[in-house]
């Protein structure tokens, strides 16, 4: 039997419009290591990893290993219903095919439950070892967010290097090209404004843009986000949660051809 | 001839966008109890009646009664231009085919009148004779709507069900079912936010929900609601409007046939 | 070369969505007088007039005159990728065919460049002689746009009358007539709040309202707007750009054959 029960119940909703874009159906897992999700995307060219631990749970009942098969877009519908300010309690029976969700409103005066059925999915977890990459990026997740989406109103892959200057986010198309740099910056008010980058060696990849705006839906979970670079090696893009854990979403680069 | 003067103009604005969707064409009544409207949707399953009390009115003149056949869907459009703070006038002449809204600014330096055709408008009056309900709640209007509009992202129609317990909302649909329950609390810190439940017997009727969710337009007319139930009767959903009168739906039960 | 620094890089964003909808392609000309435009829209009913003064911008360099033909839609892309708080510089160098647009953030940690292509566009200068207009109104911009866009939900055109009663607005179509008039008035809190009618002769002219409401996205230029009225003369409606300059759009009348 498992039960989850999470205070902010808002989180939940946040998580799930972060990744519903990018994957269809997708397994949840439960374990004493706590709820997580790993999922790629239909064209194969992101994966998305979420872990919330047990101790961001008011209650955290699991008590055996149980892998939930559920469809992302339905999932999202049910937890529409969920009021912010909600405490989403998950349920589900050992052996039953079901799932339910329930909301409780903060003067307890409203209860909702909302039951879905569960899938097979068929997946294989896939191992992202520990990574010495070329350069890691952290910067406000609202200013990555504006540039992937100002970017892909000219192009629709984004180049981002990162040299001693800073990182440069550029694109081109039909009527022109763009370039965007931002500089290291910690002289800010608050530490999330900050723009902080460790460069081992300059790593120059290239993404297809449509990729960096679905995954930029996460970006309500966190002030900030956090770029890893290294060439050849699929770039992860990860927004932490607060005292719970993270998502991170690994992007393989694209293999330009005809640009320079 | 007819000359009716509200103050609070964005009043009809309101109560224009709440029956607008049920119902295209209706008679407007005007008589010494007041300014009202009945009329019918075109499925006939819903009774929409309006009453706006003489005295709400800072000048209400009607030397005699008066039926004013109106596409309500026009009358939205002109009504559209009154700014919300705009004292609206409706004027008619004797004998006239046309009606005219005057929109003063709270300034009066901006004064705009509109003009409408009548339309000739057959329909008789439904009696609703005053009945014993077997269960009344009155409950938060945003929260009846807010409910509503959840379930009909699961499913088509709603099982309204009072028992001791609360009053529960029900629906299902191919993605799964859900319920909502909402128990009587009079413990708030407003008297608007209270949720009131009077069972004289237990109660369970259906209802589609694209009327429930044509009728929740109604409100910004008011902050609560009153759910009127009886086995084998419409129920009657009404929004009062403060110092004025009243927006009722009269609401058709659906006869469940495959359904528990 | 050509050099402009724009410390309010907002108000470039904003020159360009009002006018991106009237006109496609247009020369931007730049000289010892100013950054201006003159074009004309596509059915040759309208024509845009734009003039930024040199004291306006932090930096004016211009060693030549130098005309720039520039997509307008592209244009307004890119601006759209500035910051409300960007300081925007416009650059060109002698002999190109492209031009460049920076953005500096306000805290100078991220900085964008774009560069569009230019084209050539063949376009004559009109000359508008300064005339002795029988009507100025000077009014709200947002009163006026309002009006506008309220009166189009009834009929095409707008028939413009100024009285000595005030400015009389009206309308009709299929399903009514509609009038707004404003009054005089300078009993106000906020002078950009007064509208204010100089009157040598009453006038009373016809436009289409879809080039009233295109002309209106210029309303977040400026507080007030006004409008120069003559018989038989284009209409000037007239936005000021504080302390740099104005926009003005010249309106062909229509020509009524079947309307009172």
């Amino acid at each position: 039997m498992l039960e989850l029960r999470l205070v902010q119940g808002g989180l939940l909703k946040k998580v799930l419009e972060s990744i519903k874009d990018l994957v269809n159906d997708a397994n949840f897992d439960c374990s004493a290591t706590g709820f997580s999700l790993q999922a790629m995307d239909s064209s194969q060219v992101a994966v998305v990893a979420l872990l919330l631990r047990p101790e961001g749970f008011e209650r955290y009942w699991c008590d055996r290993n149980i892998s939930m098969g559920m469809n992302l877009n339905n999932m999202a519908k049910m937890l529409k219903c969920a009021g912010n300010d909600d405490i989403i309690t998950l349920k589900a029976e050992d052996g039953s095919d079901t799932v339910t969700f329930m909301f409780e409103s903060p003067t307890q005066d409203k209860i909702a439950d909302f039951e879905m059925k569960l899938m097979d999915i068929n997946s294989e977890r896939l191992g992202f070892p520990e990574a010495d990459y070329h350069a890691i990026v952290r910067m406000p997740s609202s200013e990555f967010a504006r540039i992937c989406k100002d970017l892909s109103s000219i192009g629709n892959t984004v180049v981002i290097s990162v040299t001693k200057e800073g990182v440069r986010f550029s694109t081109r198309g039909d009527i022109g090209t763009a370039n965007v740099v931002c500089r290291q910056n910690t002289a800010v008010d608050k530490p999330e404004e900050a723009t902080i980058i460790e460069m081992n060696e300059p790593v120059s990849l290239t993404f297809g843009l449509r990729y960096m705006n679905s995954l930029t839906k996460a970006t309500p979970l966190s002030n900030t986000v956090t770029l890893s670079l290294s060439s050849g090696l699929p770039a992860v893009v990860e927004y932490r949660i607060a005292e719970m854990g993270y998502i991170r979403f690994y992007l393989a680069p694209k293999i330009e051809e005809d640009d320079d």
